[in-house]
């Protein structure tokens, strides 16, 4: 299975392609999409929806993953973030990608072991697993690659995964 | 000028297009999309982009404008509105339109020449600026309606109103 993970944001959103067979995994690749704070919000949008189109042209993933957020009171982040990974699920759909949403301690059990592991434990496994010579880079790629990994890992014995909760 | 206004939201999105020329302003066309909780998240988002696109398709606005929202302390709610709005922006960067954001107080001002209007003035204003025998409904179409009708107003007098500040 090829999984495509996502770690949205507005500035930068990370992403992660990663094959899995069993317990083995591989990184096709990862990176970020960056978008430039001067940039109005609707071209960024548009960057985000054209650059993510491309890796997905690229990857050619058959599944999708992406990590549940919490903002706690902080509505005005929630917002930019929010806006990013609305266009970033739309591409997804688009591409009649399922796609599964995980919270952040089920990623850490997935990868790590440990629901509460640390983001270095997080990045040493990441790195192990995927047999690497360094962690990836940035942060935020990495976190979209652990996301993946998870999907990869937890998907086949799971009968759904698929996002649809939020209702609003 | 044809402006296309956006009352964001994921279950029921209002959208409503005004024609102005100096004082006179028509409504040619308003409505909402609207999308069930039980579909699958990103599903929803790609109905609203298809739905939006065929309102831009239909209408062929040369302007659009969309109201600035707050949510205080709800960042959940923000998350799932975020979304919808993003792809919302999206189309708008999609169709080549630049995209003015209103504060709720300039809008108030704007329509109905008070910036504390209450809901009854609002609609009542609308009403009778468009010439309708009764206002827009439902109240998200007639949200809709009124940025529009701001963005109509406010636009010729400004040098630059255009969105392009959330920096995150």
């Amino acid at each position: 299975m090829r999984t495509l993970g996502i770690d949205p944001g507005l500035a930068t959103l990370g992403w992660g392609v990663v094959e899995t067979h069993g317990d083995a995994a591989t990184l096709l690749g990862c990176g970020v999409i960056r978008t430039a704070a001067h940039t109005p919000l609707p071209a960024r949008l548009l960057q985000i929806h054209t650059a993510l189109g491309a890796v997905l042209e690229h990857h050619q993933p058959d599944a999708a993953a992406i990590e549940e957020l919490f903002f706690g009171k902080n509505s005005t982040t929630a917002m930019a973030v929010g806006q990013a990974r609305g266009v970033a699920l739309l591409v997804l759909a688009q591409a009649g990608l399922a796609v599964a949403e995980y919270k952040p301690t089920v990623v850490k059990q997935a990868v790590a072991g440990d629901g509460g592991a640390d983001k270095r434990q997080m990045q040493s496994m990441v790195r192990m697993t995927l047999r690497l010579a360094a962690a990836p880079t940035p942060d935020d790629a990495a976190d979209a690659v652990a996301v993946a990994l998870c999907h990869g890992y937890t998907a086949p014995f799971v009968r759904q995964v698929a996002l649809g909760r939020a209702d609003r």
